[in-house]
């Protein structure tokens, strides 16, 4: 039997059923790019008969011409229609796509409950549908809806509707857990069953989360026989989600043999996964299977002690593999050849002999024992090893900032800050207020430094977190702040940590402005007559 | 064959590894009382050799007399030595439990490459470890570590590693996947392969999620006979965590058939869930199985109005069986049912029919809506609720608040607050410094009240935690402020939400003074004299 699983990705359609995710056709059409470069052999782009976004992604998605399939998805035929004059099925048809995904119904009881209809028309709504599609020289992927609940109510039925679908010329035969409420050993039995009325069948396999049990059913669906997996990237769907490729394929091709996407392209799983989490706008668990932040980290001193004799003894894969990597968590970064290699990736030559090194290795050391945390700021770890390199020109200091909240009963807060900041020799006092004390900050040092650096208009923040570092001294605790900036093109983060959070913040704001000025010139030059000449406003 | 499961929860061991889960013998008091209201047969609290936290929480749980077992983990003796006067198996006696956790070597490898001893020597650490701990009279559990790979590479010596701990009289024989790298069919093969060696053995299961199939490689273990369950709450744990207990426990008992909390306290399933996520400050994902706010939450219309003629066209189970609920739109918590009990346990009377109690739920889902979270804040509902009863007074009212936190360079930062606060009648206004801007807050809210209400002087801050509710709008993002307070005998939480962090901190410490004050009498009386005669120092 073929050791070939085809790997159909739903991120674009099913996985925008899930709370919080939302994507625009911009959006879809930079993952469609992504899992077209990972390999999988399907993407579902959306409904084209649903929204006008979905019509605008498949249009821009043709002129890429992918290696990858894309596919629509749309209903059956509606009861007591014909196929041809379907507007769903028209839609599906001027989309352009090469491939069809139709769901039908295969529990009687959704065909009395929710379509209201006959179990008789409901065949022929399937079989109308696929045939006409396929006439119309679409592959067409029947999506078996509630396959498992339907199979475990009335099997003749389930089994029908699998066999018309398959007489209408479907090309995959896909069974859905749509509840997500089937187990592991349920999938093998049934799936197992189907070999006696639908011999040689293409079958797929379409599973929900509800159990945390979608991986294992698609496992067991593969083991007993099935060949094309559906699923979306980082587990996206519905409640749940739906069955996460993101640990399916490196179990099916690491763990079982097999052939999914090659093992080359599976070296970047982990940025794939990463990258569709940032333009989903969904933060990555660090704790997710293969891919986490976390997956390969080391916490526990015994634990970290084996790993350094030999990784195998608390590492089930080598990250490599999936394009993760070990980390050891106690000494955080720190390790000077990670340093160094670091340095390297962002184009600064540090020699690893040298003193220079050896104290930014300590200075990395100190702040992460204070609690900065620099896997997640990566921006601020390139300013310090700029300057440990002696390359880093400051193009503003800072000499001080006030900040103030105010409230009356029953009157809105008010927060207002006042920054202090010396560019090319010049004292600029700035005042400004914001939503909150964090915004105020930013409105007021953006202001300082805006006329002299008109980029800085082209960035915002875009995201912002405060995490307690130690809960022992209430509000006299730690608190480490991670801000996220972006311009049009890159977005970079910063971390600031204090006991007090309006520093901490500022410290990360700070950060997040030096860095957007890196490679600048200094305002000395190029603003000198315009000061002269009494031009700029302070 | 019973069909009883033994639930061994480690959340406060083996999930305190989890990267960002920390937890304070405080917290671990808390999650033991809540695990034990569960009905989880053993809680593991911690490691008593390893830091005087866990100390602490084995002498304060012993008060408790919880039904829950509490049992101590702590590896087999050190090579080469006695059990006698091994350290780690004394400070297990010393801590006063009645079931112990040792971890023993199972996989050949380890004992080359991590123990560094002999196969012989680690079969004589793990039989005089359980022996001696027997005959102290504790309850043995022995966790054998790698067991799935130890069997995959040696299998005659990780069954003679479960043989020897049986023979030196281990109660239970747990079987460890603790690289996580196993698969469903393969747990099933080995547990299967057992009953030869080991007939009627007390086998036990732990694994993680490495592969994200923790929880169906734990349902392949007890299909295959395995009557302990070990894992953690919401799945907390090292690297991408151990089987989450969340899944597991209403996969057995709604799925299988299996007793392992019975029905009642399977409904108390989320709150417990949430209550926790909300003590150890980790985000619970929304698309968490069962127990997560998305997990019967519809957003799909065709969905939607299939659920709206029967449920069960898209569920998987009632969710009211594990506590949770439907979700079709964002109407949040509430329920006029669970408000009412809450109610009746704080001993206020609500008469569910009546419009007091439908405006008091009205504003709790407003309330929630915006963000707040009373999981985790019971003193600030009860306040509303006692508010909406018309019993509650007010003994001080607010005026305002200002807050300054000034910097420059060089210079240390300084927080300062003023509060103006008015009690019986009379305008107080205070000023005082902080640590911190929140700290400055208490300082001088306390300053004011504090010579009104003496008994304020043994109420202090005890946990202070800052959530960002949403990552959309950066600096401009609602946070959730939660706070704990504690007295010589109590502790309570609090909660506040604003856009603005020191306007939501200022909302929790309010209300936590507020809750301190409940049943204390206006001080118009009783100061009224040294009023008059100025002794009271405004």
């Amino acid at each position: 039997m073929s050791k070939s699983i085809s790997i159909f990705d739903t991120t674009l359609r099913d996985g925008t059923q899930g709370e919080g995710v939302s994507l625009s056709a911009d959006d879809k059409v930079k993952i469609a790019k992504k899992l077209d470069a990972l390999g999988v052999h399907y993407i579902e782009g959306g409904i084209p008969g649903s929204n006008s976004k979905d019509i605008e992604f498949f249009k821009r998605v043709q002129e890429l011409r992918l290696t990858s399939k894309i596919t629509a998805f749309g209903s059956t035929r509606r009861k007591g229609s014909v196929a041809e004059q379907d507007a769903n099925l028209k839609r599906i048809l001027e989309s352009g796509v090469q491939a069809a995904t139709l769901v039908g119904k295969s529990w009687d009881f959704h065909v009395h409950t929710a379509l209201q209809t006959t179990l008789e028309e409901n065949l022929s709504m399937i079989y109308d549908s696929i045939a006409f599609l396929k006439q119309k020289g679409l592959e067409v992927i029947f999506d078996a809806e509630h396959f498992f609940d339907g199979y475990k109510n009335n099997p003749e039925y389930a089994v029908a509707v699998l066999s018309k679908a398959r007489e209408a010329g479907a090309d995959w035969l896909v069974m859905c857990d749509t509840n997500g409420g089937s187990l592991p050993h349920e999938i093998s039995q049934i799936v197992t069953s189907l070999q006696g009325p639908l011999p040689g069948a293409n079958l797929g396999i379409h599973t929900h989360n509800d159990c945390e049990l979608a991986v294992a059913n698609t496992l067991s669906a593969v083991q007993a026989g099935v060949r094309h997996v559906q699923g979306t990237m980082n587990g996206y769907g519905e409640r749940c989600g739906n069955a996460n490729l993101c640990s399916i394929i490196p179990n099916l091709q690491l763990k079982l043999g097999y052939e999914c996407i090659g093992e080359e392209n599976l070296r970047t799983l982990t940025n794939t996964a990463r990258y569709i989490s940032e333009i989903a706008n969904v933060n990555m668990p660090v704790n997710q299977p293969y891919v986490g932040n976390a997956a390969f980290a080391h916490k526990g001193g015994i634990h970290v002690s084996a790993i350094l004799r030999d990784s195998r003894t608390y590492e089930h894969i080598e990250p490599e593999k999936v394009g993760n990597k070990q980390r050891v968590l106690v000494s955080e970064l720190a390790g000077q050849s990670n340093v160094v290699s670091k340095a390297q990736d962002m184009g600064i030559a540090l020699d690893p002999a040298s003193e220079q090194s050896k104290h930014i290795i300590g200075k990395i050391k100190e702040l992460e024992h204070e609690g900065y945390q620099f896997e997640g700021a990566d921006a601020s770890l390139e300013l310090l090893l700029r300057e440990a390199s002696g390359e880093l020109k400051e193009l503003f200091t800072f000499e001080s900032f006030k900040m103030l909240v105010e409230k009356a009963a029953g009157q809105p807060v008010v927060s207002e800050a006042f920054v202090k900041v010396n560019v090319a020799g010049e004292s600029i006092y700035t005042a400004a207020e914001g939503n909150g004390p964090v915004n105020a900050l930013d409105n007021a040092l953006r202001k300082a430094l805006v006329q002299y650096f008109p980029t800085l208009k082209e960035m915002h923040l875009a995201d912002y977190k405060v995490r307690v570092l130690d809960d022992k001294d209430a509000t006299a605790a730690k608190v480490r702040v991670l801000i996220e900036s972006k311009n049009f093109e890159n977005s970079w983060n910063t971390v600031g940590v204090s006991s007090n959070v309006i520093e901490a913040s500022w410290e990360a704001l700070v950060d997040s402005m030096r860095y957007a000025l890196l490679g600048q010139i200094s305002p000395e030059h190029v603003h000198a007559a315009e000061k002269r000449q009494g031009l700029v406003n302070h």
